[in-house]
């Protein structure tokens, strides 16, 4: 089973910190680390490179929109320039910090409401993949895995990127492979649900939605989640059960 | 007479702009770029890398404070943490910005509060030439040219490291190899003494300070200044005379 | 004819400078001065402030998007609570800074996408009233003029608060009483047309729409634009017809 | 026994919590707030506000100097003008968000490095009083409570200001009524020590160095700390002690 874990780290900012990125890195196979426009200042995202090597964690930019106060979770009308430029510039700051700090950046997955944005707008993605593209050495782009990735796959190839598919290990989904809405019934599952919707991924590559559906979605990786104790709790479990 | 002519240039944010880049980089042999903290998002970063393209002009890294509002020009107390992560994570965005779009950097020149602090603090530089050893391949720092330069030299000898240095075609100097402060009077040439002190410095590698003195001045670059029209014909008359 | 004539004033940062403040001052009645979050800060509002009480010019508050980089253009997606503190943070900010130095902000016009944004979305537009409500003393909201102006005075009226109605000098109207978008031509009216329009809504309260229709609009106070020399000489030029 | 109790409040950011202020605010009796330039966006503002409403502590600007990721702890070189305008645009904010829900914002008190430069530097005190001075109504200023506090008060004097004083419960005072620095042995108080010097502060008005000494100091409130929960539960056991 080869399934791979990744989760969000090095949100803090300055002072304020966010995230148990020390008890959930020793559990994690990828650390997506923020890049300084919606979290992560260079002092974070030092702190959080040195973490992922001493646990040899593979290392991923996070960009995102430039919104501390929202923390990059407000869609922001961006033109294809200011996408490009967003990108770029995050990529690149977090990619020669990793190199000066002996590590390899090998993938980027857009944070928040640019992720959201990504998968719901085909023109954004275009520009992100097209950003990508355009970094100066081949990195693959994390999207969400759904019934579309096969298009999703096409649209990269025309640009010459690589592309990875990411699950949720705790979300249920709708019927048409989408998340259900935080704010439907059952959208977060008990750990047992949880649990069990990784086995079935793993195993058979499918998931069960919300109504009873079995739908098959092409999975690289989990999107796990090391916000609290609960979170990394089920990081634990995961990693447990895959092994 | 090979002296070259360095100007920091993308000194821009979103909607503002500064200084008259594209008359300037015509006649420029390497452009310092603002990385973000004080001046300079993506999209001036981007534009101004392609018009450094354009005119082939070498590019460099012209990292500041952050400090949007006072455009880097204030002195911050920085832990060597600090100072680390804010050099290394505006070198890395550059770069890599650069190389995406075919350029390289190859130096890098501190801003502002930053370039003084640094001139006038043996600890501060000490933490800057140790980020510029740090950075994932060799790029040489600038610094000012002063009597002090053949120690500089070794402290970067110490580091690993390769320098620069630049001295002021229209700045004033003191007895003591500093820059008269601009408070004083005389402390900006006339073009024509601005003319002269430039003719001197290429032909017999001296400057001649506001008291009469001759002083030995080791000089790899002259900082010529964009931002206005009169700058930009300064250094019109300086590229003509050197050529 | 009493129409009065607004400005948006103040949009330097730092040392980024914006608009020829202290040529656009002494014509006009109003000036809507940037409150820090899309430009404006502290320095720049004290000077707007100070060049207002010259000129003896009302002053109002001109809130934004947190956006910096963006300059306010780009719509966010911002939550009720959101909403309600970027409006009184902004107003509170001017108005205190204003009365400490004897001036009294008296009107709030919001900038940019979020102009933009309250005249398109109720739900936008309901909770910025509503925040102008809660205000600590009343203040009048400034609106586009619109053939929805009754619906918007009664909107306001529900929450208490006074509207103002402002029309564009030099912008030409669709038929639907909203600004031809300025990818159109004939978006920007010459100086004659300007001059024409500003005077049919003068004596008889209509524009002429891009097709011919006359329209009535219901305005307190026109939009100039200080941002450049054509502008304020277009500013001069309707203050001279209109005196 | 009516010293007041004063705590840093409101010091979020956005998504980034800190400090435990719902369990410190029933316990204090005013709340210093934070005003979004080192912390505190206006969200967090208005929560602070509301938490302070619902106990009935009286509310106090907290500003800073404007460098969120260094949490205003950076001295940073400011003119005049602009320490001018950071004062006035921070306290104008909290106070018309603090009038429009109602409370009314009696005092000022500097944030971090803001109010260590200004105790130990009086060009930049004075700056700071003529800023309160200049604020459209009366509201005090405090300042740490030291031998030199006589002098202080003629400095505000001849502001026309009023002024109140501050002691720190759990630090240990140098013998010349400075705190010892933290990096020195003993330089934060056991509990048992803390509610001591508090004690005798009530009761003579004198502190203890650290080398023994007493000495006489005028204060009017004690800043206690709500960052931990140790810090919540020595607050509560003060203002068990003093009632």
């Amino acid at each position: 089973m080869t399934m791979k874990l990744n989760c969000d780290l090095g949100e803090g900012y300055g002072s304020w910190k966010m995230g148990l990125d020390s008890l959930a890195m020793p559990h994690i196979d990828q650390a997506n680390i923020a890049c300084g426009f919606h979290a992560g200042d260079p002092q974070w995202m030092l702190k959080t490179l040195a973490l992922a090597a001493t646990h040899g964690v593979e290392v991923g930019a996070h960009p995102g929109y430039p919104d501390l106060v929202g923390f990059g979770r407000r869609s922001m009308k961006c033109s294809a320039d200011e996408v490009h430029g967003l990108m770029l510039y995050q990529m690149s700051a977090l990619d020669g910090m990793a190199r000066s700090h002996g590590l390899e950046m090998t993938y980027v997955k857009p944070h928040g409401a640019l992720y959201n944005d990504m998968m719901a707008n085909s023109e954004l993605r275009g520009q992100i993949m097209q950003a990508v593209a355009k970094f100066y050495r081949p990195i693959r782009l994390v999207l969400q895995a759904t019934p579309e990735a096969s298009e999703h796959r096409k649209e990269a190839a025309q640009y010459g990127i690589e592309v990875a598919f990411e699950a949720f290990a705790d979300r249920c989904y709708a019927d048409d492979g989408k998340l259900l809405a935080r704010s439907k019934e059952g959208a977060v599952h008990t750990k047992d649900k949880m649990l069990a919707q990784v086995l079935q991924l793993v195993e058979k590559g499918t998931i069960t939605t919300v109504s009873g559906h079995e739908l098959t979605l092409d999975v690289d990786t989990l999107c796990v989640h090391g916000d609290n104790e609960a979170g990394v709790r089920s990081i634990e479990a995961i990693r447990e059960m895959l092994s």
